[in-house]
């Protein structure tokens, strides 16, 4: 048996009776996924995934960086290369040595993830090994070809009240349009993030702004206009769906400059050649711009800061960009949200959604800074700490000062599409395990506990994202 | 029943077993409560405490931060304005809204306070709601106009065999002396907390620096004279009872210059227009001299650096400071220290009692530290970490590195009055919870647990506070 | 009894039943000791240890400096004195002034360590104080002078399967090669730390890198000549059984100069008065260039980093180094690393074991690291951290994100000989409940966490350092 019905639950009976019931509760509850990178072609177009390796392994980096790491290479797994020289192409080959490594996830969370889909989508019972590779390999192919297994089939399975999707501001969401215009009943909404015009260190931000105009139609080469083109892509993707922002930064850093400075600023972006000094400028300028417009637009604004982005520059050159070479760096939010916060921290009408790489800022800066400001809410615990540890820690630090209504409920924040229900079910059973244990130690009541569980997995989202 | 008798004790049966036993021999003991802000001018006066709202939520920045952070305007909460404009003045209206929002502190620690004080003061069996609201207000009114809750009553109920308060060098310690003279035998002592002459950055700091000349006679136009109006102020802080001072600076920084140095780098601060360079200097040459001024005069020195006070300008502007808006810092002490650690830290008769909000430097830098110099002591968790999971992981982080005997016992550190006894029985129950755990995990004896228990709820806070 | 049976295992019946289990399993392994301090004297000679004092308190800075915190002065505890003015001799007399603090010590590893040796090698049920002192102290005397007690004896006894000492590149490994050419079955190694010509601020670098020369035979005057010796050098201690080198700089910075900027930087530094930035970019530099030599010759890299040595100047004048007095800094690793990274993060073959003083680094930087570049590992929870609570939050800290294989085992990095069965016992048993809870939380099936627990216990440390 791959997954255990009393999972992540806590060992003393007590509270474990607690948990359970809790759990109960809110088990069955619809998945709100209100950030997340899933591909909205999939729900467009309907197609089958291929095989499953291109299912589990090759697109998910969670899965192939900590093979890397054990020496695994990527071109083995199939993972393919910038510039279209040959890697693995045979799925079973790449599933095989998956299989034979899979003892390297012992206690992670991709390997609960990864069980429970096994265990939950494909009946499968017995843990992956070399010993099961090809067994394993055989009973999810066989599926994958079914009707049941195709991407809407599965959102409907999986439960998905709606999923937002992540776009850049220079997709023309066409994907989102075929979704509108099927008449499939799944609710799939995008967000807007608009980094590949927004962050002069993007990869062909010069190219990018010029599309920003050319599709807008606004004169970029002043600020008023780029702006204007901000505006104009926010309503359109307000118009399928939106209720967000979401900006990836190196850091939290906002700025506040008068017209004059933000239009010189500006002005030196726009010609290129931009020095380090004025990227984080302008990149810290749009955040407080991106506020400005949410108030008035009323999209709620994420800012996920703090990853040092492609950190290993021979894999970037050959795989490119997302391959697990990602790594956090410490993060101040205190001083670096202060412009920002001067001039927009007390509007209440405002949703600032704040994440963190960095977990010693959650006690020491997140928790107070969402404890005083109306317009600041704190993210779930983020990528590398979403897992059952990262979870429970969120809560323990965060919880005293900030309590519970100041977060704002799960993030899946994946790509991979059949970890959703997984990722979903640790987090309400995480939740429950410390909601429980607030009841027995008897700081809660729990009809209290109750009612926040039910909070925590369905209804905080549903409020702070607006959805 | 809204406190329940095992509170905060571990759910497992042996371990809470063990931690009910060690509580057993330390819930009677009395009151040590050798930092805090309460209002000496209550026990002079020993006048009734207005209302509820005006006993719990108006004063309590716990409160109506929180409240605040949802949304709910500080004025229609009776907060005064620093301009006298108009605010909420009905104590009903005012309790009926933080009623109706009570929901919010789930799983703070101001919700165990709260509980604690309308539990065993007022003998209120039922959870504060908007349903309960108005009988909760008037079962607290038609107390508080009794004898038995006016404040020196409550100070005896409390048991509280002494308080420290903390003033400001230019306070005249009317109402310690108006204690004194009553014949009243609470021990109330005050504490010295030279911020505002000391710090340069502090509200009003020429006008201060004019007023403790004036107080003092001494010259503070020279740095010899500044100095000997702080001996003298000590002097007759220590002669109204005070065993200690504090320093709430934004940063541990010290420093040591050379008598021409810090006699140049005084006029420059004294000349007013003081760069933030200086100020920071000025600070932290300040520091070494208080700890020089400690080892003749015997006063203990509290450092409660790291706040980034006042961080909400707009709410500055309406409300004045300790309006909930002041943030923790990252902080540094390794470095920081060095300078008073080269010249006193091996002295054995200081003792200078560190605190942090910057969790982070618990295990890493502050327990080295006190667990090598002898001038060191810790202090107990501070602020927003003074409650159950904060407490917590400070005994985690701290105690094996710096034990049990370079740490102070425990601070309530507040002015909220009837939160008073709720904050050291928590104290008491998770070190006692903490205790336990070691005892049934076989690192520390039983009897030693109970030694222990003893010291931290009592014993520790006498010696090391010198009371 | 001094010790329990259960100690260290969880409270809750049923994962300590798990946790037996797996302890039961791993309990009786042989000792690898990759990493410490231990004399090879001791090996060599395999003279008696002294006296109870020397044995376990004037070398044993977790000892003295506990002690010293306290006010006990280090004169009266014997630690010798840089200028050799008289402290005390007399054995008894500081037997007696640790005994009777022994108190100090509550909650401590040092006083789970201290009991376990007691208990098991000296048979004392008694715990320390001033009442047990003289009993205590005549006990172990009276076996200290039997045979079973000598260096090799114990080295059997403890079950030492391989133990690594640390030395100098100037060192001529004499104890070495007499412990290889005395017929002796005991496997001792020894490691190659070169920071005495590597760190242009450690004491005596100037005459260092001229014995250096003279030792090789190597033109030192020239950064190539230089790099010849370490070649050397690393060559001899291989011969000796080095498995590995060690690397303990303030920071954790490494750089990848052009052969020109590093060769102009070699002539500096070797022309003395070299400024602080010239340093640490001399030791940045060597990093790299050690990484380079790793590749070639297979030897595995540690990076111990982060360690504020000799903070307290009146105490390094009077008593010298590696008395209490280092005190850890924050670390940063994610932009340190990365020139190293940059050139040789992607080799499989070569391995770099970083350890932390900063445990902020373990969950945002060295787990993500770990779990993506082939070349590095995490080492275990060091120095302040080599604790039972320390070593819980590691493994909380990186497993979710590293897995467990990509940490190498436990160190356990001590000159304190009779310590080592103890501190490798606290590993085994922390891990095993650690495990034990991922089983109870069905988050592991027990057959994978008792591979697992012998992985950590023996496999992982034998295999990363390629014993």
């Amino acid at each position: 048996m791959l997954i255990h019905e009393d999972r992540l639950f806590p060992a003393d009976p007590e509270t474990r009776t607690v948990a359970r019931r809790l759990y109960g509760e809110v088990r069955d509850l619809p998945i709100v996924s209100p950030h997340g990178h899933t591909d909205p072609a999939w729900y467009a177009l309907n197609e089958p995934f291929p095989d499953p390796a291109r299912l589990f392994v090759v697109p998910d980096h969670y899965v192939f960086r900590m093979l890397y790491s054990q020496g695994v290479s990527l071109e083995s797994l199939g993972v393919p290369t910038v510039d279209g020289s040959p890697v693995e192409t045979d799925p079973r080959a790449i599933w095989r040595r998956f299989a034979e490594n899979y003892h390297l996830f012992r206690g992670t969370p991709t390997r609960m993830w990864l069980d429970h889909a096994f265990a939950t989508l494909f009946d499968i019972e017995e843990r992956l090994s070399a010993a099961t590779a090809d067994a394993t390999y055989d009973r999810i192919a066989e599926r994958l070809v079914e009707p049941a297994y195709r991407p809407r089939a599965l959102f409907e399975r999986f439960d998905i009240e709606v999923i937002a999707t992540t776009e850049s501001p220079l997709d023309d969401l066409r994907h989102h349009q075929a979704i509108a215009a099927s008449g499939w009943g799944g609710r799939v909404v995008t967000a807007y993030r608009p980094d590949p015009v927004v962050d002069p260190d993007f990869h062909g931000f010069r190219d990018n702004l010029e599309a920003f105009g050319a599709l807008t139609g606004c004169d970029v080469s002043t600020f008023a206009g780029y702006l204007d083109a901000h505006r104009a892509r926010r309503a359109f993707f307000k118009a399928h769906g939106a209720t967000s922002t979401d900006h990836g930064h190196p850091t939290a850093a906002t700025a506040d400059l008068s017209p004059v400075e933000a239009e010189a600023l500006y002005h030196r972006v726009h010609a290129g050649a931009v020095s380090a000094t004025d990227a984080e400028l302008f990149r810290a300028q749009m955040l407080t711009e991106m506020a400005a417009m949410s108030l008035d637009d009323g999209l709620v604004m994420q800012i996920h800061p703090g990853s040092f982005r492609n950190h290993n520059p021979q894999l970037f050159a050959r795989f490119g960009r997302d391959k697990g070479a990602d790594i956090p760096t410490r993060t101040d939010y205190v001083h670096a949200l202060k412009p920002l916060l001067d001039r927009f921290g007390n509007e209440p009408s405002l949703s600032v959604i704040l994440f963190t790489l960095d977990e010693t800022a959650y006690s020491r800066e997140l928790a107070p800074l969402a404890g005083h400001y109306p317009a600041l809410r704190l993210g779930p615990a983020w990528w590398f700490y979403d897992s059952p540890e990262g979870m429970r820690r969120y809560r323990e630090l965060v919880t005293e000062t900030a309590g519970f209504y100041n977060t704002v409920g799960f993030n899946d924040d994946t790509r991979a599409f059949p970890s959703i229900p997984a990722r979903h079910d640790v987090a309400r059973r995480v939740d429950c395990a410390y909601l429980a244990e607030l009841v027995v130690t008897h700081r809660l009541d729990e009809d209290e506990a109750a009612e926040l569980a039910h909070d925590l997995a369905y209804g905080l989202a549903k409020k702070a994202y607006r959805l």
